[in-house]
């Protein structure tokens, strides 16, 4: 197997910024004409209102296949079998040779919490199709991902309002 | 002066991301129907072929003013004048309650250069119209800028391609 000539990106940190670029990534591929999928591992309310709302504006394929699955969530089983429904839609997309570029977006979650194998997600990021970019966003990146990634990104907090007790703003925060 | 009811969010370090992540809050203002700015202080193709293209989709006011200020320029004088002027529209677009957001980008080389007072810079920060968020990114921010912000992101670079001689490739990278 030849090595893909595309790229894994990795965003991980507990600071801010993860996501959004990845999302920087999305319409940078967008302004090219490029293929774009989105799979969002963790329903965000942000995502739904901001970038959410762009990727339709611009007729990106948007899977909020995480949706009920949250922290809040009393029902485990069923958020963990979300997780994997998730996954395998992603992992076809990956193989289909459908796109330029996926974004995985909070994909370390459900592999810290065991609900995704780590070895079927780096096989199925490794098997991708050649031309498929990948993004992955989410805290607590697994060594393997680290290791399998082209790039990758620590967001570090440096300092951050809500420390200071500051409200989140609307807009800016969330 | 009461205290601005709008944020500060800084995006330092030299890792990936910072003008990404500033993009990512940008369109998550446009969502909300923010009026946005962006001044970018360094010409960089990256910008013009993707953030930039997105922005006149969505009709963001974009200057940029940093045309001509390259690291590879010739005629260092006229960097920094270039600079100056930039910081000058910067600083009546900030009082001018005209912004929901703006976004200085990459904003923190010509106060490192010496080419804009970082007194005069951290004043037309602090006096601007208190609904205006601001967003700064560029390596190195100076400790002045640290203090003032409510929010701020190290990135770090944890991995990067080029470090294993990849070159970059369109659409991700630039």
């Amino acid at each position: 197997m030849s090595r893909p000539t595309s790229r894994v990106l990795l965003n991980t940190g507990d600071g801010k910024g993860k996501s959004s670029a990845a999302f920087g990534v999305m319409v940078r591929a967008w302004a090219r004409g490029w293929t774009v999928g989105v799979v969002q591992f963790i329903k965000s309310e942000k995502w739904v209102v901001g970038e959410r709302k762009l990727a339709r504006h611009l007729d990106i394929n948007w899977h909020t296949l995480g949706d009920g699955f949250t922290w809040e969530s009393t029902d485990i089983d069923h958020s963990a079998q979300m997780a994997r429904h998730a996954f395998e839609v992603a992992a076809e997309m990956l193989k289909s040779g459908n796109y330029d570029l996926i974004i995985l977006d909070e994909f370390t979650y459900p592999l810290t919490y065991g609900w995704i194998e780590k070895d079927a997600a780096i096989q199925a990021i490794k098997g991708r199709s050649p031309k498929t970019n990948v993004v992955i966003t989410g805290r607590n990146a697994p060594l393997e991902l680290l290791e399998l990634a082209d790039t990758a990104t620590e967001m570090r907090k440096l300092k951050h309002a809500y420390d200071q007790g500051i409200r989140a703003r609307k807009g800016i925060e969330y």
